[in-house]
């Protein structure tokens, strides 16, 4: 049995936070005392806290925050999304990793999960900060859809991160179109989904989360601060990234059976109840031009509409929105 | 001075098919003329037959039919495509090299090109046959345009696969919707395009032509022999690959200029005169319906507009054509 295996062992033994004798631990894993003393020193130094005491043997006091696929797996109450699970300590970006093992042909529902991304990226190529502590995490999805429906999906995650954010955290997340969910006005989750494929058929997508989680916006990039916010400020604790990423799966795959069972507009319904931006008057840039008018809707493709102060109405594909104060 | 560069510098000496004396090389390569004699058995290794005579030195006799980055490079008239190179002797897919060559950033223009794949795709997942003595060649791409406009490349490439086939061989080389090339009814070349993005951007687009050339399906693939020709059958003689390419990626990188400075309709017009469908009866079958009707037009979007019996006019986003006999 490879090591990594014996201390995931070790753990499930561990887990419910009772002693366990080192006697114990070595007749469950057939190895000697030692190997067991010497694997729950190799658990110590990745961040666990296990206390040893003569007579009653060893017991986890405190699991590390770090997103290990042990971890993730432990408990995690879906079928497909995380069956595999690719985690990075610092990587340059999950969305690269992923789109590289789709290509190889990894399965709908692989997961890349990093605890630090060297170079995060939003939509159109924006540098996206992904310091230690949030979840950037990206899933392999291949959805038998036209690439033109490959908006829904955004729809889709955007309405799994609030709705995971306000089971969690009883916090009120909410919608920006097309792919931020805001607590308060300010950005806690940024989704990019990148399609791949040929005229008629989406071959793989990749879905790229990002969390802002554990860390302070107004410590470690002041600049964001008025703009950005994190579920630990918008709580006053921190909370765990392994948790989230468990239960923003189970969110995500309740609401991707639902896609593709043909229920799209039971997830437009969520997301427009969850929208901060429908009623309001909302200036538009794209790449292309920009104007200004009230967001009334989003249609069954998942993209925006603007009535234009002519009562004109204007379909936007994707683009930033800036709501006006009035 | 590594060996490659060496080698290639001999070759380029040579390439006029003067004989060169061994002490004229050790000069202007600045090594001795043993290590010209080793280089030389190298290359002879490599395919290239080379006459060597006392007094008159060495002669290019013969290049091998492979093909090789110098040897594309030498003469080649574009100034984008083909910038960069990558040559495989076997490959699984040149497109799945390509794909990821593109996610790590390779600029527009570059190429990936291999002697045999070992899994050829063509449209939809299906096998593509690619021996020895074809050209499977993909190309990376990175268009200003949105996901719904990446049909247009599909027609781009089809016009430039024709044309260089017409001009080089003089074949009545015609287009099929959405992505063949035909000589005499039968597949000389398969088009697969393959775009990556956001909602209203392509990040990239991976080009893949399989190109028939210098094998005979009747002994390699019996089986195809009545729908696949390959340009030595249509001839009767074998011919240079490397030429074939350096022509393609001229008519490529003319064709994609047109089409960047927005001249799509020109590309368009073109298409029509090369089409081998426009004004038939074909039967359409996609992945959702089957129907009959008449080849009509394509539209500016590049989708086929065919005219049912009942005078309605359906628009085909993708499918297999099949024109009926009347």
């Amino acid at each position: 049995m490879v090591n990594g295996l014996v201390r995931e062992k070790i753990l499930a033994l561990l887990r419910n936070g009772n002693y366990v004798s080192g006697e114990e631990l070595s007749k469950k894993l057939n190895i000697s005392r030692t190997a067991i003393w010497k694997h729950i020193k190799a658990l110590e130094r990745k961040g666990y806290k296990i206390e040893g005491k003569p007579n009653l043997g060893y017991r986890l006091v405190e699991k590390p925050d770090l997103l290990f696929p042990h971890e993730i797996k432990a408990g995690l109450k879906t079928k497909k999304f995380g069956c595999k699970i690719f985690h990075f300590k610092e990587v340059t970006s999950t969305q690269e990793i992923a789109k590289k093992l789709a290509i190889q042909g990894y399965e709908e529902g692989t997961i890349v999960v990093a605890e630090k991304q060297t170079q995060g990226r939003g939509r159109v190529g924006r540098e996206w900060f992904s310091p230690f502590g949030g979840v950037w995490l990206s899933i392999i999805l291949k959805p038998k859809i036209p690439p033109q429906h490959a908006q829904k999906i955004t729809l889709l995650v955007a309405v799994a991160i609030a709705k995971t954010i306000r089971k969690m955290y009883n916090l009120d997340a909410k919608i920006k179109w097309p792919n931020d969910v805001l607590i308060g006005n300010r950005k806690v989750c940024g989704i990019l989904v990148e399609a791949s494929g040929e005229a008629d058929r989406v071959n793989y997508m990749v879905v790229g989360v990002g969390v802002n989680i554990n860390f302070d916006f107004r410590k470690v990039q002041p600049k964001l601060a008025e703009t950005a916010i994190s579920i630990s400020q918008a709580l006053g604790k921190k909370v765990s990234r392994v948790e989230f990423v468990q239960n923003f799966l189970v969110e995500m795959e309740k609401a991707y059976n639902i896609f593709e069972a043909g229920g799209f507009n039971q997830i437009l319904d969520e997301w427009k109840k969850l929208s901060s931006i429908l009623g309001c008057k909302v200036k538009i840039v794209s790449y292309k031009e920009t104007f200004v008018g009230e967001a009334i809707d989003v249609d069954e493709d998942g993209f925006l509409l603007v009535k234009l102060e002519d009562g004109l109405i204007r379909r936007v594909v994707a683009g930033d929105v800036y709501v006006r104060k009035v």
